[in-house]
C-alpha cells in the first residue's frame, strides 16, 4: 500500500486477507495401462502477499486473477497429483516462486474416492474389476490444507464425515447434576458420530497416501475397539492411538459430533424395548472438539490458522 | 364430506389428497447374537380415505394423528424390519385394518447401509470384522414405496444416488446440428451419473433383500461393460438386463444426469491434454429419464402416482 | 425405433422418456433504461418424441444435443423473459417446430426473486432505490412446469418454500385416540410451515406476473387470518380463497409440511412455560397434501404428470 | 488430569478442548401483547475447563452433560432473549459461575428473521400487518460468536449468506499475465456475491440489535455505492464505512465469494449480446477474504480463535 493510499484511509487499514479460486473441481485420469486409475479434487487455491494497492485504491496490478489459479491447478494437475499434499505444495511453489509479491497462500484439497466396480463379467476385466469403470467410494472425503510462509511450509491432512456407530460398548454416567439436569445415566448406549480428524506432518517427503490410509485404519479400529465412557475418552485414544503409530504426525484435531440415537420409550403402547428400536435425532447434537498432542512439543499455530471450526 | 360442507364451499372441493409423517428416523439393532444387525431407515407415512371433514370443516374425528403414525412406525420396528418392503407392506396393513375410513395410503422407506469395521484386533471382532461396530456403506440410498388401494397393494423398489464413471469406453456423435449446435463430436469422453432407479414388482413375498442387490449388482455391471454411444443406451441396456434376470419386475424407471467432465482445453497454455485432465461441472447438467418396460404388459399408472421425478 | 431393434430386443422395449438440459442458470438484464431490472431463472428443458432409437440402438440421428438446448434458452432469453410461463411456452415452441420428430416436451423454470437495494445516499438512486444494485429477496422460489403435447400445452405455475408461522390461533384436538397414541389435545399451539403450491391455468395469454403475486398475497392473507382446527384446514382455505378469486385457476395442489414447534417442558426446572418458548424440530414433520378444485370440471392428468412430489 | 493419567498416555497430551450441545433450535414468543414478537435462533453452547480427566480416564465427574447445556439455553431463553450477543453473554455468566471448573467457552448464535405479513383484511391486523402471523425474511442469517475466559468476553457479531448483485458498475483489468492467464479484461461485468461478515466490539453494554441493523445498512450501501474496480476494492470500502460509522467496532472480517456471471458468447448463434444474458456460474467461485482494521489498535486473537473460515 503507498503512502497515500495509507493516508487517505483516515487510520483505517488492510489487515490480514487472502484471495484466490474455491473448489476447482479436477479429475485426472491415469491412463497409461489399460487399468486407469483416477484422481477426483476439488481445490482451492488462496494467495497471501503485497495485495494492499487492490483493496486501498482498485489497482490490480499486482493481482494474479483467481481465473489464473484455477487454469494453473489444471495445468498443474496435467503431470500428475500424486497425493492432494503434494499437489497442494507444488501449487504453493508455483505461486510464490513466479510471482515476487507473492509471499505464501492456502492451498486446500479434498479427494473423493471412487473404486474399480467388480465385474462377474469378462471383457475389460481384470482380477473381478472393471478397468475404467468406477463406482464412488465410502462417505468420508479425505482432505489437506497447505499453508506457506516464504520457504515454510505447514502441511496438514484429514478426513471428513467419516460416519461410525457402536451399537453397543458405549455407557455415560457419573457426571454432575444441577437444576437442569434431566438426563438419566445410561451403561448401554447407541455411540454415533462423523469423525473430522486432522493432522500435522512434523516431516516432509512422506509417502501421504500410505499414511493416510494407516491413519483412517487406526481411526475406525479404534472407534470400534474401545469400550466407551464418553465420547471425549474415545476421541482421545483415537489420537494417542495415531500418534504413538506415527511419529511423523505432531498433534491431531477431532471435531466430532455426537449423533444421538434416543431409545424409544414404548411403555405406553404396553411393549418393552430392551436397546433395539432407536430415533436417530438431527439437531441438536453434542459437539465434542479436542487435540491430542505430544507433550512438550512446541506449538506451531501458523499451521492450524483458517483451518475451519475447531480443527 | 357432508352435505352442508360441499354447500358451504361454493363448488370449490376437496380433491386427492394424503397426510401424515415424513422421514421418521428409525436405527433397530439385532442384538440376539454377539454379532449385531443394524437396520437404518427413514420412513414416511401417509394415510388416503375419508378426510374431508377434516379439512373443509376442521373436524379431526377421523385424523390418525401424525404423531400416532410416527409412534406406530416404532412399534412395528420392534418386530423386526425385514426388508423396506415388507416394512412398508405392513404398515399398509396395520393402518388400514385399524381405521375402517382409511382406505389406503403411501409409505415411503429409505436404507442407509453400514457395514461392519474391519479389524486386525481381536477383541470382539469375528472374521476381521467387529461384531457391534459400523462404518456408514456406499453413498448410496436403497429405496421402497409401497401405495395401497384398499387390498390391493403396489411395490415399487429402487436405489438413488449411486454415482459411477467410466473414464473411457463412451462416445457421442451423428446428432443433428442447427443454429443454436455448437458441441463438437467426440469418439472418447467421459461419462459419469448418479443413477436413480426404481423398478416395479409384479409378484409379492419375494426375497425383497436378495433381489435389490442383484438389481444394484446388475446396474453396475452394465455400466461398466456397455460401450457407450450416449447415456441414452447405457440406461436402456441396463434396465434390459434387469427386466432379463428378474421376470418378477414388470418395468423399471431410470432417471440419469449425464455429469459433465469438460476436457480442459490447454492449448492456450501450450499444453497437450490427451483425456487426461478434466474439469468436472455442477450444473447445467444433461438429464436423461426413460422407462424399459415388457412389451405388451399392462401399465399400472397406481404404482408410479406420486413416485418422484420422471421415475 | 426400428423393426429390428425392436427384435433384438428380446420382448423388451422403451416406455416413456424424455431428456434434456437441467438447471440452466440464467440471469437476464433489462438495461434499456438507468433503472435495470434482472430476471434470474433456473431453466430445465426436457424433449419427448421419436428417440428410440438412441436408446435401443445408439443412434443418435436424431438427438437434439442437451447442449444445443442449453443454447436455446441462452438464445431465447436475448429476446426477453416476459414471465417463466411465457418463456417456457416460447421453448416449447421452439423445439416442436425446429425438429418435426419432437412431439412436445417438458420446460421447468425456477426463478429467484432480487429487489433493489433501499439507499439513504443519492448517486444512482432513485426514489430512496439504487438503479442497478440488488439484493436477494425472500427465501420462497417462484416455479413454472409447462408440458406440451403437439399443439396442446399445459401451464402449472407454483411457488415453493414460502416458510410461514403463526404464533397463536392454531389448535388440534378431537383426533381418535388408539394404543399407539401419545399426543395430548392442545387449544393453542404453533403452526408453521412450508408452503408449496402448484396451481394450473385454464385460459392462456394471462397476466402471468400479476397473476402469480395475487395468489402469493392470497396465500399469505389466508394463512394469516384463518383460526386453523389443522393444517388441513388452512390448506383448504387457502386453496378455496385462490380458486374463488382466479377463475382462470382450474386447481391447486399443496404440499405442505407441518413444522413442529414443541413446547418446552419446564416443570423439571421449576419453571412455567406458558407458550413462550418452544423446540423447533427437524424431522420427523407432518406432511399435508391435498388438491383444491372446481367440483364437476374435468381432470388433466397430462397437466400433473411428473411434477414432482404430490404436487 | 491426574498425574497417573499422565504417565499411563506415555508423554502424548490433551491439547485444547471444548465440548458441547450444538444447533439448539429455539423459538421464543413475546405475547405479552396483542402484537406478538418471535426469535428464531440457533444456539450452540460449548464449555472449557478442566476436563482432562474426561477425555484421558473416561471420568465424568466434571463433564456438565450437553444435555444440561440443552435444557439451559431454554430456560434461559424464558427470560428473554434480548439480542443474540446478550443472549450469548448470559449463558456464558451461568455456565462459568454455576461450575468453578468451567473456565470459559464459547457460545454461538444464527438468528433468522421474520416480519409479520402484510395483509389488506382486518382481523387481528394493526397497521396493515398480522399481529401473529409471519413470514420469513431475507436470505441472510445474523451470527454472534461469544468467547469467554474468566471474566474476559469476545464479542463477534455477523452475519452470513447477504446476497447482493450489481448489474453494471463494476470492471476487472489491469492485472499481470502469465503463460496461464487467459482472461479477458473488462470494464463492464456484473458483480455478485454472498457476503459473510463478522466484526469485534470493543465495547460492551450496546443497543446491539440497533448497531447489527445499522451494520447491515451501510454494507448494502456500501456495496450498491461504490464503482468496483474488483470485489478486494468493494470489500475494503465496505469494512471502512462501517468501522468510521462505529468506533465501538474494533475491526471486521469479510469472506465473500465472487459468484461469476458469465456473459454468454452468442457470436455463435449470428447474435450479439451487449451484457444482457449471463451464465451464472456455481463452482469453481472467487474466494476474498480481509480484516479491515484500525491502525496501531491492539489485535485480540483470542476473539477470532475457532470463528469458522478467514472470519
Amino acid at each position: 500500500m503507498t503512502a497515500n493510499a495509507q493516508e487517505a484511509t483516515g487510520g483505517i487499514v488492510l489487515g490480514e486477507n487472502q484471495y484466490g479460486k474455491a473448489e476447482v473441481r479436477v479429475l485426472k485420469v491415469d491412463r497409461d495401462r489399460p487399468r486407469h486409475r483416477i484422481t477426483d479434487l476439488s481445490v482451492t487455491s488462496q494467495l497471501r502477499g503485497d495485495f494492499a494497492a487492490a483493496h486501498v485504491e482498485g489497482d490490480q496490478g499486482k493481482v494474479v486473477p483467481t481465473d489464473t489459479q484455477k487454469n494453473t491447478i489444471f495445468a498443474l494437475a496435467k503431470d500428475g497429483i500424486g497425493s492432494p499434499e503434494e499437489f497442494a505444495v507444488r501449487l504453493s511453489e508455483h505461486f510464490t516462486s513466479s510471482f515476487d509479491w507473492v509471499a505464501g497462500g492456502r492451498w486446500e484439497v479434498e479427494e473423493y474416492s471412487w473404486e474399480h466396480i467388480p465385474s462377474s463379467l469378462t471383457h475389460n476385466v481384470t482380477d473381478g474389476e472393471h478397468d475404467h469403470s468406477f463406482v464412488r467410494g465410502g462417505t468420508e472425503t479425505r482432505t489437506a490444507v497447505v499453508q506457506r510462509e516464504g520457504d515454510e511450509i505447514f502441511v496438514v491432512a484429514g478426513l471428513q464425515d467419516l460416519k461410525v456407530l457402536k451399537s453397543t460398548g458405549s455407557e455415560f454416567h457419573g457426571f454432575p447434576r444441577d437444576r437442569f439436569t434431566t438426563l438419566p445415566e445410561t451403561t448401554d448406549r447407541i455411540l454415533a458420530t462423523s469423525v473430522t480428524a486432522r493432522w500435522r506432518y512434523t516431516k516432509d517427503a512422506l509417502d501421504y497416501n500410505a499414511t493416510y490410509d494407516d491413519v483412517r485404519r487406526i481411526l475406525l479400529e479404534t472407534f470400534a475397539d474401545v469400550h466407551s465412557l464418553a465420547l471425549q475418552q474415545t476421541l482421545f485414544q483415537m489420537g494417542r492411538r495415531v500418534l504413538e503409530a506415527h511419529p511423523e504426525i505432531g498433534e491431531i484435531r477431532f471435531s466430532m459430533p455426537n449423533l444421538h440415537h434416543f431409545l424409544v420409550d414404548m411403555e405406553p403402547f404396553g411393549l418393552e424395548n430392551p436397546n433395539e428400536v432407536f430415533y436417530a435425532a438431527d439437531r441438536p447434537y453434542g459437539k465434542i472438539e479436542a487435540e491430542v498432542r505430544r507433550d512438550g512439543a512446541a506449538a506451531e499455530p501458523r499451521a492450524w490458522s483458517t483451518v475451519s471450526g475447531f480443527c
